[in-house]
């Protein structure tokens, strides 16, 4: 079983490939990609746009070289429709996963983000997942992406702060990661969530979208062709040629 | 990690437990058992009722006995709230996790059940799981769960065919065996769709339920105590004993 | 016309009988019982899915028996679904018919109820009913029921407290006492609700549902057997032999 | 008890005062009449327009005369919320009870009523009342009101045909007849269902309203002043000087 | 192209005609006109009935004398689906056309209007045109609407400081003025929130709908009579013969 | 004033600029051009992906340029979200503009399209503007829009008899052409109706947007910054150069 993971940003160094390998095992391999064509990092809608045409040419290229699975390393789930209709494989958005796995966990989800602009993407994302009944928070760390490698105890502290309040104030009972630069921050926001006496689940989305792809490969399950079905053949323009050769 | 199965019914023979070993491997072990309290089949919410109290007591045996998630093996997750609710492991009722799956595997969901009196059963779970929006059929094979097993070819071909009218006529585009008994059955389902030309996944409750729940206790992830706070104790009567001892 | 009454716990002393005779009058008897199998009281999931099985042999038993309607004396409705199955006379939940009155009464509701154990079950109640877009409130006395006799004037005052809070600080417009162990205290909030100049209604549970149960008997109404289908015999084990002898 | 029952329609000898006296007993004298300025019956927004002036002015006499409880005799309950503004005794519409009745006896409603013209309210008042998702069919025998009386056996025809095929089409196990004018037609209804198999409640609103009028009355439950205010004193002008002397 | 503009009050002095005036241009003709039948002024429920019915003849007079669409002068839209039943020629309510309006500027709407009594009309409104999802605040400035001319400074700070919070507390992100009678108040608003560093649009609900009436007349455009079908002919009685030889 | 119109595709003389420059007057310019980068067509969410970044980058020339409000040529409204976020002139999608306006004209909205493809994106556009209860009737044409040109007679009477059916036998009243490729056709579409008795409005989104876009300049009206805040400045690399010097 052959796994990829796109990082669909053109900053290097923010996801470490070694955090990914943690998931291999005998049978499963996992391979990790950064975008060439797109935004440095992933806030806001326009963000998102830029990140999609690179997010479905990688999809392309996986299915091609065989991969079983592409994972979107990004919570907005960017180009996630566009990749599923371009291919049969699996594509996995970490935001869908995580939203629906909080569902099952808890009756009323927090989402923990990064900054006010990314709301209106979390609130639609919820919204197109039909769980906006069960959203209880939404509240951000008021910290840019490209910072939170260099900011991790500071970060970290927000998280918990905001992971706490969203429990006491604002009713929640599961707590959703909201950004997949958050990965690794899990165990800290439930120690703090602990300390308070409130047991309450954490969803770090990576981990869980990775072993919720592990096991749609497993059961030979893939997304409906119904659904996203395969578009027609049809010429595609400039774009720094992502697409040369495609349709 | 071990993992039990408990078959809220009385009837023994039906749930071939050497199915369920299939999904044993190096470091995860799979109990069944059955009821002695209960039903002989679950076909309406008299026999939920039924059902319910003895599930409970499973869930606090199992977790007595150190396992690490309780797997409900009836579609309808009889019982799921209020074996939650007794233990910290992670209890899993089938019908959720094959709901949510369906709606990430698709946009259109259809349910594939035994009987019409289990239709209110099935809206209600629907409903409950915040998912009505994504229903587009719910339709029945007219086949008791007694029946099931000694009537398996004319069931397929039943299943089959209402598969394929949910997606045709119906809009669905995405099937769910909406019974666990209907194990088994998916490749068949698959078959008839793709010989007419529907690419459309089918999810076979039990295995994907066992695969979410390995990718639970590998994640250490467990339901909310605060959606599913343990109950104070307090004296129960009756109902054979089944919970002597309990609070 | 002979209307039932089952207090689904097993602790004597809790519901006055007295009180339910109030309603009697010619043409009309009213009879108590308690069950023998089952929860002390009810609050949370587990409790109602241990009273349900007796909640459902007492509907058997009273249709057997001549009786004209069943009135569950619990705000949860537990059974509800499974003894409407079982029965062709009619089997009221309190919970139903005051949330329908309520949301008649006035625009948006409050539940006042005893402890946040229950609050999940409420919230289930009332999305089960479709009447999630009409509560305004719901708030705890943080007492539980077998304390509520003893504690009568603190009941009160909390329960006053609570009803003024939802209408000022919530919005609502209409107070129903989430609890039929609250039977009596209606007139007491309302009085603190008009010394605070808000012309509300209270609704008590237990006189709006046996009223209701009236009208409906006299109006020769019963619940639809389309809706909830009785069930094919099928065997039933243990449980103390609840239903021996039945299907 | 008084409780009056205004017809909001100028057209004399469509309702029979004897049928509402069938609902006197001790203690319950039912007061009849209809309106003076208004339209000949109501079929379109445009009646209801027309009808709300002198339905509040009936609400405003009759809590002066000492009434107890005004029920307007239309099921599209024209002047509602008008009317409950005015007054502080219980204002009645036979739709809300009747919609929210069904909700307790099925799960699915049809609603029977006169033409296609009246559509839009009906659709209108069961989004109002929050019950959209409950309402499975509407269907109408194409009668104006006017031609009620003269075609009763053809009425009832019709209604048992649009019953027999919501049901059996539309998936409704409840009935609800949409229009006052149809009082009387339940039993035929009723009959034909059953000659079909389908053992299905029909509401009459009528009857039904009457009795919750008279539980509303005997528990001293009224509408919220704090959802429906007492509008401030304004002049009103001309309208046939209806409102002469009031505000 | 002649516009009519209906204020559906009796009280002269309020609307300034000229101010609608404004809007004429070449081959635009406005014209304005108050009712004779109805209330002085509307806040609630009650006024709303008393309105609709000379709205509805209003928009009878305005077809026969060939005006091209009819503009409601009131946020409420009182009598909007009676008028459209009677005519042909567009009939505008500035609620609707502002809520829709406002929905395409932002995500969240602030509804600002004048007394805690129009709370349920506009609750009731935005229900109505489905918008629910949308409304984030509803705030009132508690002056009525005749007061409105005589305290505009006041007004206007009222309006702005409510609109302030709206966002800030409320979450809202465009901002309606909820009463036509705040007309020309919406440069203050705006000014106030841009002193705030809020840039959130604000929506004055005539300009905007005689600027919509333009471009549906402009555009050919005018509703369905399939959703507001013309009643058929019937007599009408009293109400000051406002309806005296129209069926 | 200058009203820019962008047609998001790469294929030349699809689009005729003189059918747009009818909407220009006194005081008002319409300018027309097509993007370099981007699909051919957009008949799927992989080609609203390739075509979004163009369209931002679209806006931010037009914004630059002293254009004063942007109208995006597709019915899907490509680009819509991530365009506001990076200008502060109005940007408008006529898909959004049609189906609000359609919820003014008529109660149920049938949208006519193209291809089968584009169903699950018109689905996921009436979701996020919040119109699905409003939504009865999705119908294609089963026709590519590169085809549309050639086949106008065929077009034409396929979208006549999608729209009768819609109203007949899904009970739409109100159309709405759900592509701008169809501009033109509004008319014939209406004569089809009339033909079969049906007073039924058809919305033709290019005129009514481009009429709705001047009423909001006239207004001084543009989108909520607040709700589409403006991105930091952040690299973006590749595409083609698209946003070279951009941020």
């Amino acid at each position: 079983m052959r796994i990829r993971v796109v990082t669909p940003i053109v900053t290097r160094g923010l996801r470490d490939a070694g955090d990914l390998r943690a998931f291999e095992g005998p049978g499963c391999r996992i391979e990790h990609e950064l975008i060439d064509h797109g935004p440095a990092s992933i806030e806001c809608a326009a963000d998102e746009a830029l990140a999609a045409p690179a997010v479905m040419a990688a999809a392309l290229r996986a299915e091609r070289e065989g991969v079983d699975a592409l994972l979107i390393d990004c919570f907005g789930d960017p180009g996630l429709d566009a990749a599923r209709e371009c291919v049969r494989i699996p594509v996995i958005g970490p935001g869908e996963v995580s939203l629906h796995a909080a569902a099952m966990l808890g009756r009323h989800i927090a989402l923990i983000s990064v900054l006010e602009s990314v709301r209106p993407l979390l609130m639609h994302l919820v919204l197109r997942y039909g769980l906006s009944e069960r959203l209880a928070a939404m509240r951000m760390v008021e910290m840019p992406v490209l910072d939170l490698q260099h900011g991790m105890s500071r970060l970290q502290q927000a998280m918990a702060a905001q992971a706490v309040a969203a429990v006491r104030e604002d009713g929640a009972d599961v707590v959703v990661l909201g950004c997949t630069g958050f990965h690794g921050c899990a165990e800290c926001v439930q120690t703090a969530l602990q300390a308070e006496g409130l047991d309450v689940p954490v969803v770090d989305p990576i981990p869980l979208s990775m072993r919720w792809t592990q096991a749609l490969v497993a059961g030979g399950l893939r997304h409906s062709k119904r659904a996203w079905p395969t578009p027609s053949p049809k010429p595609v323009a400039g774009l720094g040629g992502l697409f040369d050769g495609w349709r």
